[in-house]
């Protein structure tokens, strides 16, 4: 039987949950691939925190001992991080190994200069387990759909937002409180900034319109906002008004260029993407000959990514026995367009405007709607206690994103109005 | 750059799908892949089909012409049907070449032969297709799934069946104005047996199992049962419980056998697949270390089909351009073991019992019940009219499936208590 040397690099959440995979559905790959895949070597900062597990395994401290071993083609990052991941697979992939990864963050900042090194050198690099852990994602935009001209792509990318705003809505919980659950149940970190604030989600979804469009995504160009403002008032209101408070991100072809974006939105209650609880994943995708199609399942964990990364791992052991040569299936970080502005996109919005209890508030209101030509569905007011500040809420039909802001800026210059009211968009099915 | 060409034998709706395919996105492959394909020949049985659409293709009415081209490496058989597709995949095969195929009650008929003997020629045998439409479930099983163990699979695999129940449910119709209905908006051939009695949906559950778990799996020993003794009281009554009627394909591991079940089941309104509605398709897959993960989209119709024919193709095309020798991919169509027998497995169930009102009814169905060991969680009866029959609902704790047979035999033997009582199993999430 063929036999195939892998090095793994990293040995925290999901490096230990590869190790497991390994030791228990190893011969998997035996009985599907009919190949023998060795761990040959695992490299970890801490050696200690493999061996005192596992003190048979062949642990070295020094990823270099991986890199340099002639005998490994493959090499697994699992390191996190950006400055040594990003020696770690550079240096790899000039070696000429391939590379299996699981870094989002590292990827959406220098993806167009590694996976261009990678396809000089003539090897892969995998990213499965980079976005949305143990869906399958890449694979099905890059393979199932290849027939397809995608859409557009919208999903919960991040399985921490999605659980705080979901303890909110079911548990009218602040944010702070919902933070801190989250962070004493394992599912958010304890700088919980890049999961909250969209960050992430930034990441996840440009490298998936990358490869969707055929073009490289700068993730900071991207429209990012985060849920931290979001209140269990104005998801209690929205929710009386049939919506769902979720964390999108977005992605779709508008005029041929790539329209990109992550924020809270308010999705009405039959919306696929709506019903997606607590720290699960979900991607939407629509495409023109399969349709809609809907794929769901845990975005993180060290076994659920642990899974994406033992399939990259099948289809480069296959190539390695195979000894196919060469590599056609192109990744386009080359070609690049400017990314069609935000501020020309429509939505619906749901205003929510924090006010005094004076004269003049709604007629400020309506009339600089009116003066930027947006259009009112709908009108709430909800007074506490009339010395306080009270939330009017205005849901308005569709209207360019700078229009809204323009009226929102122009509307919290009036006298009596909060500059720290907002507003938020309306996604429809 | 590099080209290949392929033959399409069938141009129904699946086959003119493909076509509108290749015309619209074959760029895609030349983009994605660097490869031209060419549609070299079409065989059509009825020639005029496709010229008075397409004058300009090369049309051939017999098959052959492709199967005797050595210029076409892939064959693309939409015809459907058993016997001439069954002619065609393997004469294909014999001559060396890779076939796709969507032609699920072939595969499922002879597809140990048909797989064995593609592993012999060194060709593929492919068929994304042939289960749940544009849902790339084959792919994800095969591939992505590669480092789990897959647990359960369960699934609404036929759209027909589905939109059916959907229309009952929603719009209290029967059965029959329901079917009436899909049929005249194209949703449901004019003989619906395959989708509505279950057959259809055993081919892809015992399709996917079997490369699921490794070893061949007779569709025909797959429990069966059909929508078609379903009635509007039924689905009234389970909704008043908290159930929603579907028609649910499962497969699951038990004891190292694989239980293989079809039949209309009550979900819990919270179950993932009790919100699928209409026309859709959906698979939900448990697995240990992806976890559980559900793929929904559209499970038939030309376009979506011929979304998953195309990534076959883009596979195939792969495989010729990079000169891939051999293939490692194994079917295991020769391990064959026993199903798990589907009288042993639990369910809880909801009994229906049409009754005469008369003394004794009630001391038989709960006496009786008891006698079997089978626990009642509730009883419901309603009566329209006195002098007629009525229906009495019971809902019972899990037992065997033989105890909760033997127990409706004995019931129904009982006076005043119909032949044509039934029940119907409940699933769990």
């Amino acid at each position: 039987m063929e036999r195939v040397k892998i090095g793994l690099i990293g040995f925290g959440t999901v490096g230990s949950g590869f190790y497991s995979l390994m030791e228990k559905n190893g011969i998997r790959f035996k009985e599907k691939l009919g190949v023998n895949i060795e761990l040959a070597k695992i490299a970890e900062i801490e050696p200690d925190k493999v061996l005192s597990a596992f003190p048979n395994q062949k642990v070295v401290q020094n990823f270099k001992e991986i890199i340099e071993d002639p005998d490994i083609p493959i090499v697994i990052e699992l390191v996190g991080g950006i400055d040594t991941a990003y020696e770690i697979i550079k240096s790899a992939l000039l070696k000429g190994k391939h590379v299996i990864t699981a870094n989002k963050a590292l990827l959406a900042l220098h993806g167009d200069e590694l996976f261009r090194l990678a396809r000089e050198k003539r090897v892969k690099l995998k990213f499965e387990a980079s976005v949305c852990g143990g869906i399958p994602i890449i694979k099905v935009v890059r393979e199932s759909l290849i027939g397809n001209r995608v859409e557009r792509i919208s999903g919960i990318m991040n399985g921490t937002a999605n659980y705080i705003l979901t303890r909110m809505t079911e548990e009218q919980m602040g944010f702070q409180e919902a933070l801190r659950e989250a962070q004493s149940r394992g599912f958010a970190e304890r700088d919980p900034s890049l999961d909250v604030e969209g960050g992430d989600s930034a990441h996840k979804i440009s490298l998936l319109a990358s490869f969707s469009f055929g073009q490289w995504i700068d993730y900071r160009k991207v429209l990012c906002e985060g849920i931290t403002t979001v209140t269990p008032e104005e998801i209690e209101f929205a929710s009386s008004s049939g919506f769902i408070f979720k964390l999108i991100a977005s992605a779709e072809l508008i005029n041929g260029r790539p329209a990109v974006t992550v924020f809270p939105a308010l999705l009405p209650k039959e919306h696929p993407l709506a019903s997606v609880r607590n720290e699960s994943n979900a991607v939407f995708i629509s495409s023109d000959f399969a349709g809609p199609s809907l794929y769901l399942g845990r975005g993180a964990g060290g076994n659920a990514t642990a899974s994406s990364v033992a399939s990259d791992l099948g289809d480069l052991v296959q190539r390695i026995v195979l000894k196919t040569k060469g590599d056609i299936a192109q990744i386009e970080t080359s070609n690049r367009s400017e990314l069609y502005p935000y501020q020309d996109i429509s939505y619906r919005y749901f205003f929510h405007f924090i006010t005094e209890n004076r004269p003049g508030i709604w007629a400020a209101v309506t009339g600089l709607l009116a003066e930027n030509g947006i259009n009112i569905e709908s009108v709430h007011q909800k007074w506490e206690d009339r010395s306080k500040p009270s939330n009017l809420y205005v849901l308005v039909d569709p209207a360019e994103e700078k229009k809204a802001k323009k009226a929102l800026n122009e509307i919290v210059s009036s006298q009596g109005i909060s500059e720290s009211s907002r507003f938020y968009r309306i996604i429809q099915p």
